[in-house]
């Protein structure tokens, strides 16, 4: 390959975002990704021009505008031909898209967000939705999708919490891992991102600073990445856009050289976020000009240029120059081409629209929909089910109000094709078939009156709308309040990229709305869909329930309303906490004493949440005991077990979580006083019972010490299990002897659990 | 000496702290210092029993009591004498006392908070009123001030936000070190504080967690302390309480003996802050126990523990256990003895109580209360005239409400003994005689009605003065709402050390006052007094004037009216920005790109202030202009001077502050996009000028490389000037060539300024 070609590799284009097909106003924009307005310009070259060498990536041909399968096909075959016939070598660009709420396209299934995913805590199911997105990927040609997001929340007001997974990084980890391994399962790569810090950007802004020391990264942020690399073999790490303590990742070859490819030994390819290259210029001001950014960003160990070849289409020069080793570039068109040969792209029999020529490909499946029907029924969360849940069977009529009640919208996420493309083809639906809030309660009610009332929308300050909710929670025998997010996409929503909060106030009026209702004296039930924690201190004390349903997807209507009728016994958990104040950001349960209700005599700030991480309630029992313990004290290699027995001692089937925190008694370091550290979900009958073992090793206590190395540290550990960060019965300590042992990269990244089904006659304590 | 002496050395003694004193009910408890009710127990020993083998300090032996000066001096020599008596050497406590706002004693002068003293940019002012201090203390035998504070202000939330002097690196070194300078001027050492980082806590929270990497430490968070140790000579450090990145402070021996020592060849004493040593164990967990901790914050670089030995008390079992190295007691010994020597304390004709006998000694001069004053009037902040300011000589009625107006303890800060200690002593006054700004109000207007009515308190919920502070409004032509914090401690106030904000709305029901006296339709006036920013988003467009003041201190009230009444031409200018929004912190003024207005595509979040940094309104108009560059380009170690010409264009005299601001345009991190390098506060007549010349050294440039090494930069940078970090008409481009520069601490650390007058046919342009 010559140098041209070579460098054509780390390329790409990015066809469809040149807004031509949108069916907006002329004078009005909706960015899909950060300044897209600014990039995609008529100045952009057509994709033969970028192709005249070869080229990298074929960026977003299905997720970019509206179109059949069969019209995706033929564009796929298109740009594929158009790539083939303009180069010498011939060799295919690879397929990348989006997919972190499903396959990003039009009439695929909008699973529920990453965030609902965490409420879950159900790694198995997160596994079968990713294979099942993988599988529709891969059958019309997709290589490479653009999830998940490993980010750990470390700010509710960032507009990309709805994205993560949640706030603990072991919860993080596990899901995230399952939704790599199923999505690689069925041949397409997954892209671990991003890479990394960006979650902690300074007062929640997107791109923000952030402020972070090398012991925050090492232990909070970068174990997702570590475990999905060494568990599920991620093939793909996209960059972070934002700086840590002013170095922006794109730039830091510690991160992306030191610790990714050296220490962790990661084989794969690394792909810039969009833009982010010509960012290191525009935005970071580290690099004199796009052609500088390039270098800088190939240097510090990013592959591939996404989504167009803007800062790269430098390199050629400053090699011929001498400025920049050609050797960079042959170490990262290696990494690309590899992956491009283990893909088959480089096969003789390789052909262009995946296995799509072999059968129909149905993007919205019954199958796919019982998936996401089933992790939105796992990720509602009963926050307290107060005087009115579930609902009686004797109500005759039920106000249903707020703006998320009728708006199918609010039950999708900022990367659900209807939220990320459509809104710049208001005339084309949704393309898929998603019942709302209101539509669901009335299916699962066919007997009751509805009395609907939007109130008023989820953004704005319209106020007119309330009377008529009022009158309607005045003249039922329950209101349900939807109330929460929608998602967009740079200011065009309350939740999603670049929708950011001042605090954590619900948007617009929704508050004074609930305010009023409330006032009525009717009892109110509160439904939160949202893509962040919301404070809800201030109405907690007063509502008949209280539900969180974090953006549960297509299928999520059916699964709230299930919650409401009782039909569906709740399991959800919290994923991250739910405030009590507006203010107070950032903070998560990450805390060590002196970010906790510790430090009440040292700042009059209160500490506790309203609601803790890792809680949800149920309309049953469970009762978690008989803690046994296989050891009270391991060297610093060992391991221990720790089982309880957990029992549903109510009337009804259901699920629990069973969580297991370590807290590090003494430390070289403050450390957090609870870190999730095992957990197992778990379904059972009335009266059932199951013995669960978690495995802990002695490197799952290691953390990084004053000189940044990870260690294992003898000294004492507390041991405590239960149903939430909080409500932790079952408590041991273990000691860990001999001396402080340094731990690489091949430590113990989970802790496996073991499940024994509990018969009458069982041993072991009941 | 014995080790047994030498550790003595090392420790300190509170009497005063026992509270046996206070006059509070049984059940009630209010700590001047965290958690204080946990350490000031029955089990302390008493002084002589503290002092068998010496005694390195004497805690506030002035500050925990109210007592005349007779009372106090005859305290302190009998501490003395219990100290002397007690040990073989005979080697005298050294005595510290906190001085913020003044010496924190009964009956002395209050000066403005810290806060104030940013606000008036006026070094020579606070040296002044430094060395006033000094004097004072030195007087009554007081040889250690705890101060000054040169925390970076990073949050608006922490209630020791009035303790700082903003939120600048560059004013609060300039104004620090002037203190600390004042301080020894007058033979008393000054204190450095909090070293280091503690100003950055998690939301705000007192002593919360610091997520910060080393290169915001080195170039925001530790040159203040570099300037005034290098600058001021300042003889002593106190830790912080805070982790950083979660080190604690007072066990990172990089901070303290690497940095503190080795790199900037500080030769004094470093003194933990109170019960920081046991806090390693009860609240940081790095320490197994007090002794532990001891050992672990002697031999991070503590030399003295204060305020009490705590864990200081198991060195001499570590050093005979053979787990501490003696070495390390000898260099804490010998440096505090060292100072001992050099304060006189080794002398053979020292006495114990200053110079007391020599002549009576007024804690609160009419001289002090001068200087009080003139600080006062320099840090009042008019931000908007408005349609009322200055208020006209034809109102008949004037409303004053709001609940700083009649409350003098508004006007002080939590360091003034006022509010620090008095709480304790319900019936002793305020020891100091204090206009309220209500009183202030009808002295400067004396002809005019006053209509007074509070509202509301400072804090609580209670709305039933609501009426008839808006009764008064309607009655009067004007109304003047005076609105802000109440300083405390620990939950005890608004503002103050403990006293941290959820968010940035005025405390308790004050905002919703505002809405209701603006309601009225009658012009509103808005002065607040506080120690921290407020959010005024949602008043500014409607008031009828707007002024900031700082806690002002013992004379602010008269200062306040001044503004109002016109008298005093305001020239306050902002040490801290002014926040639009209750959210969105933490955020300064020093933001790259993308925590700015020019990341608006990327974050829907509004990120311009109501008031920028360094603004300040006047009843007189200057023009900057006619900048003038000694040379377009430099050398990595050359300077150049920017000149400017100031002219008073208005009809008053008045003062204006210029202020010079670096941009630099491409570096290797992201950098603020505006950093104030230079500024100089000018008095001029109607139509003077005068030609201010900076002049600005290469090193003045230099930050923290991606390797941690200071350096300067070849490249361009923007020289801005003007009156505030957003009105900077002049601009030019210098140049700085050559290679990369690494900076050792030999630097320039400041950006001297001349002054030349301008006749009415100078040359240079006009």
């Amino acid at each position: 390959m010559t140098l041209r070609e070579k460098i054509a590799q780390l390329g790409s284009r990015w066809v469809g975002n040149d807004m031509a097909d949108a069916e907006l106003p002329a004078d009005e924009t909706i960015n899909v990704a950060p300044m897209e307005d600014v990039f995609a310009t008529d100045a952009a070259p057509s994709l033969a021009e970028a192709s005249r060498d070869g080229l990298g990536h074929l960026t977003r041909v299905w997720g970019s505008v509206p179109q059949s399968v069969e019209q995706g096909v033929a564009e796929l075959i298109r740009q594929h031909e158009v790539v083939l016939e303009s180069s010498r070598l011939g060799i295919p660009a690879l397929v990348h898209e989006e997919c972190l709420t499903g396959f990003t396209t039009y009439g695929a299934t909008v699973y529920p967000a990453s965030i609902a995913w965490g409420a879950t805590f159900d790694p198995d199911l997160v596994e079968r939705m990713a294979a099942a997105i993988g599988r529709d990927m891969a059958a019309v040609g997709v290589h490479q999708g653009l999830s998940p997001v490993l980010d750990v929340v470390r700010d509710y007001r960032w507009g990309r919490v709805e994205e993560t997974i949640g706030e603990d990084p072991y919860l993080v980890a596990m899901l995230g891992s399952a939704y790599a391994r199923g999505l690689q399962s069925a041949g397409v790569l997954a892209t671990l991102k991003h890479f990394a810090g960006y979650s902690a950007s300074r007062a929640g802004r997107n791109h923000g600073p952030v402020s972070m020391g090398r012991r925050e990264l090492l232990d909070i942020i970068l174990p997702t990445f570590e475990t999905a690399i060494a568990t599920a073999g991620a093939g793909s790490v996209m960059s972070s856009y934002s700086d840590i303590d002013g170095l922006p990742a794109g730039a830091d070859s510690w991160l992306f050289t030191d610790v990714l490819r050296n220490e962790w030994g990661f084989g794969g390819t690394v792909v810039s976020d969009y833009w982010a290259v010509p960012f290191l210029a525009s935005m970071h001001r580290v690099a004199a000009d796009n052609a500088d950014a390039g270098m800088v960003a190939l240097t510090a160990g990013t592959d591939v240029e996404l989504p167009d070849t803007i800062g790269f289409a430098g390199l050629l020069d400053q090699v011929k120059s001498g400025e920049l080793s050609e050797e960079l570039i042959d170490r990262a068109a290696r990494r690309l081409l590899l992956q491009k040969a283990r893909l088959g792209l480089l096969d003789p029999d390789w052909t262009p629209a995946g296995s799509v020529g072999d059968a129909a490909v149905d993007l919205d499946s019954a199958e796919n929909r019982a998936i996401a029907r089933q992790l939105a029924e796992r990720s509602v969360i009963l926050l307290d089910a107060g005087s009115s849940l579930p609902l009686s069977t004797d109500l005759r009529r039920i106000a249903v109000v707020g703006p998320c009640a009728g708006d199918p919208r609010t039950l999708m996420g900022c990367y659900a094709f209807p939220n990320h493309v459509l809104p710049r083809y208001p005339d084309r639906g949704l393309g898929v078939e998603v019942v709302t809030p209101v539509d669901a309660l009335r299916n699962e009610l066919p007997d009751v009156e509805l009395l609907s009332a939007k109130g008023c929308d989820v953004m704005g300050d319209d106020r007119c709308g309330f009377e008529a909710a009022v009158t309607a929670a005045q003249d039922a025998d329950v209101c349900i309040a939807y109330v929460g997010d929608l998602s967009g996409l740079f200011g065009h929503g309350t939740s999603g990229e670049g929708c950011d909060a001042e605090d954590l106030r619900l948007p617009g009026v929704q508050g004074e709305l609930l305010d009023q209702l409330l006032a009525t004296g009717k009892p109110v039930v509160v439904v939160v869909v949202s893509g962040r924690p919301y404070a809800l201190g201030e109405i907690a004390d007063r509502v008949a329930g209280l539900v969180q349903a974090f953006i549960p997807g297509q299928e999520g209507a059916a699964a709230i309303a299930g919650v409401l009728s009782g039909r569906i016994v709740p399991s959800g958990k919290l994923p991250v906490q739910i405030p009590r104040h507006v203010g107070g950001q950032p903070g998560t349960y990450l805390q060590p004493a002196l970010g906790s209700v510790e430090s009440a005599g040292i700042s009059g700030l209160e500490a506790a949440p309203l609601f803790p991480f890792g809680y949800g309630g149920s309309y049953t029992t469970f009762e978690v005991g008989d803690l046994r313990m296989s050891a009270t004290e391991i060297g610093n290699d060992g391991e221990f077990t720790a089982t309880v027995r957990v029992r549903n001692t109510g009337d009804r089937a259901g699920d629990e979580v069973v969580q297991l925190y370590l807290h590090d008694v003494v430390a070289r370091i403050a450390r957090p006083l609870k870190l999730l550290t095992g957990f197992a979900r778990i379904s059972l009958e009335p009266q059932a019972a199951v013995d669960i073992t978690f495995r802990v090793h002695a490197d799952r206590t290691a953390y990084t010490g004053p000189d940044l190395r990870r260690i294992v540290e003898p000294g004492e550990f507390e041991v405590m299990l239960g149903t939430s960060s909080q409500d932790l019965p079952c408590r041991a300590v273990v000691r860990i002897t001999g001396d402080v042992r340094v731990v690489g990269h091949e430590r113990m990244l989970t802790t496996p659990v073991d499940r024994t089904p509990v018969t009458a006659d069982a041993p072991g304590g009941g």
